[in-house]
């Protein structure tokens, strides 16, 4: 055994000789970023070997002067001895995105009380787990009934709930608690489609604490919310309905997914899955991640563990069945068939979820291997499937679906677009966090870059809305051409042959955080070009498979951490989105998040939930006769079709021109 | 810690100082008689004391004779050396009565196929437990739903069964199961009240294999059955219905109730269960029992575990509490309040029994405190709950239970008659086993008596039946009085003064097995007169509160072990039975495991069960103004008022008067 000392922290592993670097730091728990999940192609994984020897072999993505300074890539190293490595920090995960305190950018897109009210429309407070008080008669030899006929029928009477069953251990304690609390109780019951069931009993009254938390497991990241479901009953709620301010959360918190130290995007969790333990290793870090935020939610909110009631997750298919033990294998292969879409309720404590033994999860309904319950949440949350007119739902996160609809069908596309936006296969490209550059405005005369970075320190990389601005600022100066390529008579050392083809100089190492200059290449723009042109694609594919257009949409609602920083001109400006009214456009944030919260308030929105995950189709664009043309079409900056950007291509062609300084679309 | 060695078998537990001796045995799972649970009163936990020396006093049920042979109470009995003890034969518990083929008697009342089918009506051979095969196409791109989805409109499509409800652990195997079983798998589906739910898949077609096993729990004895839910499907049925033969199980075996250590009756169990770890060890000892019965039932019938499908348990409220491990505290408690009447299916697993995961137990639901689930299932196998005509229905075990009522109505109560036909409360009595003496007659001229026993052994002690036989024979030869007291002046030596009173000797020791006479004491009439006059007074009260009278009864069935070896008319003679035509009076056997059976194979008969049960009335006769009357005036042979019993009062007279030779009421 030898010892492996990690820095900064200097935290101290036992390995085997000859194992992997990077595995025995997946199996402590010390995360090395690896979008790939350690199959040698990301070259993310940086570590700087500090002391001991390594078998190490030069990747191509290390240049010979990071492996001079000691640079290698933790998937490659095999040990052989005591070593000390240093995770720099551009391979280091930055948690400070989460305090939301700190964040100010945050809450900027999220909806206010009304808005939220006014998305979502005719459902009425009425949590479907709530609990009732009630007082008993003891009994007598004259009505010596059975201590659960007592009960059931006391709720019959004074709550007027009938047809109850009982979750067996409620029978466990039910004797007991009743002639203890002198036959005063609380009962917690749930509506389920079939009927109320009584899952929890406790002494005396404590109708007023029942509170519920929320899950939205996202690939990188995972979000949860504590809510009190008693918060309407102490407001006044005029006409019957409820002030939507009353729904905010007590809390809300997030961490990254513990999984992403196995690979960025879902497919490289599936891979993962597949190795000998991997399914259940892969379970317990994403249940590890949910109790660390439950633990963080009930400390901001300073609620007692027992008093949670109700639990409601969403999240993509993969990271549904990775949660529930369900071996995602069949996801990944052709043709991409998930185990089931409809989820039976399960005790929370069966996976380890450290709250009560009465807890169960819901789990929200999903549509198909790359359409998840997280959509079906996003769905639910922003009132689509409630509205005569037509919208298209867009959630861009590590993966990017989307969905078209309005209440009476509602179809639906998975693009694997690739996260690009969230740094996988950008050379400098990272999540949006501290040090990343999120904004990039390029000179048109001097062709010099004005960057600001999260946190505003110096940069170590690239996030998704600064890649989108540095393609939109490169274009509109004419750095590079619709194609994405380099124009390289322009007097500027800011264009520059490197080690992978031409480049450009964001940052000079003196100004960075990581000691050398960031860079973006033309392969980093051609796979930019490669994600933005898949959702469009998709878009349109899936607007023309109902025989429909742009022009058609209402509304265009954007979901997911991709909207927090997106400046929506640009995005249109290189063809990501469609050249439609900007006013058009609805930021909702985390709408996967707003579905489950109204899940947790609202019993009829259950059954609307489940209506929209069967109303949904998914069309699979891996087979469909369209998408491929439409894909290469959108090849281009913005679009090879003139006419679908006309404000766009006429500035371009404004701009070639030459002598006006114009701001793009203003 | 000290050895004991307990022979016969030299079995050698270790025990710290001071401990007692029936406890250390009981907790060593080596059985030592003991009606009243350890509580010094019964005198049954006979030991002999072979090597070493212990504390044990000497307890007035020991003769001063057995004392100096070495006999000592093993409850009065603390260790404070090393020991070797005997278990005397009358101490030991003889399993062999279960062993069917030796035990001709068992099937001289068990119903005949014609008669099962005639006792109940109108229900369909239609399990709720039920397999199905299902061949499904493969999913292909343009059809991929996810496994459930494929399966379930399966089921839709080619069984016609809608609204599938599915356990979660069917969802860990269920894509790789269709996979690798090339889409053809067998699904074991339940109905419940609330749906079908989807409990279990296996490969290829197993629907040929469906097994259930059923359990009554006694608190003496616990019997069980295999039945094979597609013997049906292997007959002809004739006009959709079965023949009833097919009905059979394949297997039957009974054990006694392991906690029969723990006491003779409900009361005892329930006083250990209030000791630390009394509950978890009455439900250990129990599923112990019921694993060990299950054994045997497998290797009998050679089926596979793997193919039960399907469990249902009937018992007496307190057993059925301590099988679930709920606390029967209150059951004993004024105003014997149990904590649940109808249980809600749970997963055999839970509990340690020994079958597959998705095995459920369906427990019979019970009444009251002292009516439980054992009577519910034998109303339903006798069929009381579907006839226009007036039933009384009688269950003497341990317990005695009465049910009286018809297609309409149904009325029960308990009698608190003590286990004296289990030999409790009698000084030499025992159960059925061999060695007991279960026929006796006594010469009218010389009151020498003509015993029988049970494996035509030496005698050990007097069974249920023999102590009928004995009092009845007692009375007819006007050796008692009415009272049950001897008459002195008669010329025989069999009638003597003995430690505890008049007592008369059926067996002298050089004719018995446990080298000392065997008696029947005036202590012992008194406590027979007890259970009988409870028995008699608890139908009367039943009959009369609601008006009605013994005359107006079509029926008496007559369940449970006491049925077996009873002699009608000697019953009727003491008064235990109304004397009516012997004609009326009808053996159904085990009538709790008859009902089990029936609702293995019948999903609508699960619906009639839980309506005898919210149909049956509960008459609580400890607090019953009537009882206490009708119960003094039964604490005479036959009965204080003659005209109740006029051909046995008759009889009695004519006997006085002296000198016919008569057989009683032939």
């Amino acid at each position: 055994m030898f010892q492996i000392t990690f820095h900064p922290g200097a935290r101290k592993i036992s390995v085997n000789e000859g194992e992997n670097l990077l595995q025995a730091a997946m199996e402590a728990g010390i995360h090395i970023n690896a979008s790939c999940g350690g199959s040698a192609t990301c070259g993310k994984c940086k570590i700087i070997l500090l002391k001991g020897v390594a078998d190490s072999p030069k990747h191509p993505k290390l240049t010979q002067w990071e492996y001079d300074l000691g640079y290698r890539l933790a998937c490659l190293t095999s040990i052989h001895g005591d070593m000390e490595v240093e995770i720099p920090i551009e391979s280091q995960v930055d948690h400070s995105v989460f305090d939301l305190k700190k964040d100010r950018g945050l809450q900027k897109y999220l909806l206010s009380p009304q808005d939220l009210y006014q998305l979502v429309q005719g459902w009425d407070i009425d949590p479907p787990v709530f609990k009732r008080y009630i007082q008993l008669e003891p009994p007598t030899l004259k009505d010596n009934v059975s201590d659960l006929t007592r009960l059931t029928h006391g709720l019959e009477r004074q709550h007027g709930i009938e047809g109850i069953s009982v979750d067996f251990r409620v029978l466990l304690k039910l004797s007991r608690m009743l002639r203890e609390s002198q036959w005063k109780i609380t009962v917690t019951l749930v509506l389920t489609r079939k009927g109320y069931k009584l899952i929890n009993v406790e002494p005396g009254d404590t109708t007023r604490q029942n509170y519920s938390v929320v899950f939205d497991i996202g690939t990188t990241t995972v979000s949860g919310q504590i809510l009190d479901l008693n918060s309407c009953v102490v407001v006044a709620c005029p006409d019957g309905q409820c002030d939507g301010s009353t729904l905010f959360a007590l809390a809300e918190a997030s961490e990254y997914n513990g999984q992403i130290s196995y690979g960025e995007d879902v497919i490289t969790r599936i891979v993962h899955s597949q190795r000998p333990g991997g399914l259940k290793k892969l379970q317990e870090v994403i249940i590890s991640t949910i109790n660390k935020i439950l633990q963080e939610l009930l400390e901001m909110s300073r609620i007692d563990r027992s008093l949670i009631s109700h639990m409601v997750i969403a999240g993509n298919t993969t990271m549904t069945q990775l949660l529930l033990g369900l071996n995602p294998k069949y996801i990944r292969e052709d043709p991409y068939v998930p185990t089931a879409n409809f989820i039976p309720p399960v005790r929370a404590i069966h996976f380890g979820i450290n709250v009560d033994d009465h807890v169960h999860v819901y789990i929200l309904p999903m549509v198909a291997s790359y359409v998840g319950g997280d959509i079906v949440a996003g769905i639910l949350g922003s009132g689509i499937f409630q509205r005569e007119t037509l919208t298209l739902y867009m959630d861009i996160g590590t993966n990017g679906e989307i969905v078209l609809g309005n209440k009476d069908w509602l179809a639906s596309v998975s693009c694997s677009a690739g996260p690009a936006f969230e740094g996988a296969g950008i050379k400098f490209g990272m999540r949006a966090t501290r040090g990343a550059i999120e904004e990039v405005n390029i000179n048109h005369r001097t062709y010099e870059p004005m960057i600001l970075t999260i946190g505003r320190t110096k940069p170590i990389g690239i996030c998704g809305s600064g890649l989108i601005d540095s393609v939109a600022g490169l274009l509109e100066t004419g750095l590079i051409d619709p194609n994405g390529k380099f124009r390289r008579n322009l007097p500027t050392d800011r264009v520059r042959q490197g080690p992978d083809g031409y480049e450009y100089v964001l940052s000079k190492k003196e100004e960075t955080l990581i000691r050398e200059d960031i860079v973006l290449t033309e392969i980093d723009i051609e796979n930019l070009i490669r994600t933005k042109a898949a959702i469009y694609a998709g878009c349109k594919v899936l607007l023309e498979s109902v025989g429909l257009s742009f022009k058609d949409l209402e509304q265009i609602i954007i979901a997911g951490g991709f909207g927090r920083h997106l400046d929506l001109e640009k995005a249109i400006f290189i063809g990501l989105l469609p050249e439609i009214g900007i006013d058009k456009f609805i930021f909702v944030g985390n709408g996967s998040l707003l579905g489950t919260r109204l899940l947790s308030f609202s019993r009829n929105l259950l059954k609307e939930a489940e209506r929209i995950a069967l109303m949904m189709t998914n069309l699979e664009l891996s087979n469909h006769p369209s998408f491929m043309n439409e894909f290469v079409a959108a090849m281009f900056l913005p679009h090879t079709d003139d006419l679908a950007f006309p404000l766009v291509t006429g500035r371009l062609h404004g701009m070639k021109k030459g002598d006006q300084e114009l701001r793009v679309m203003s």
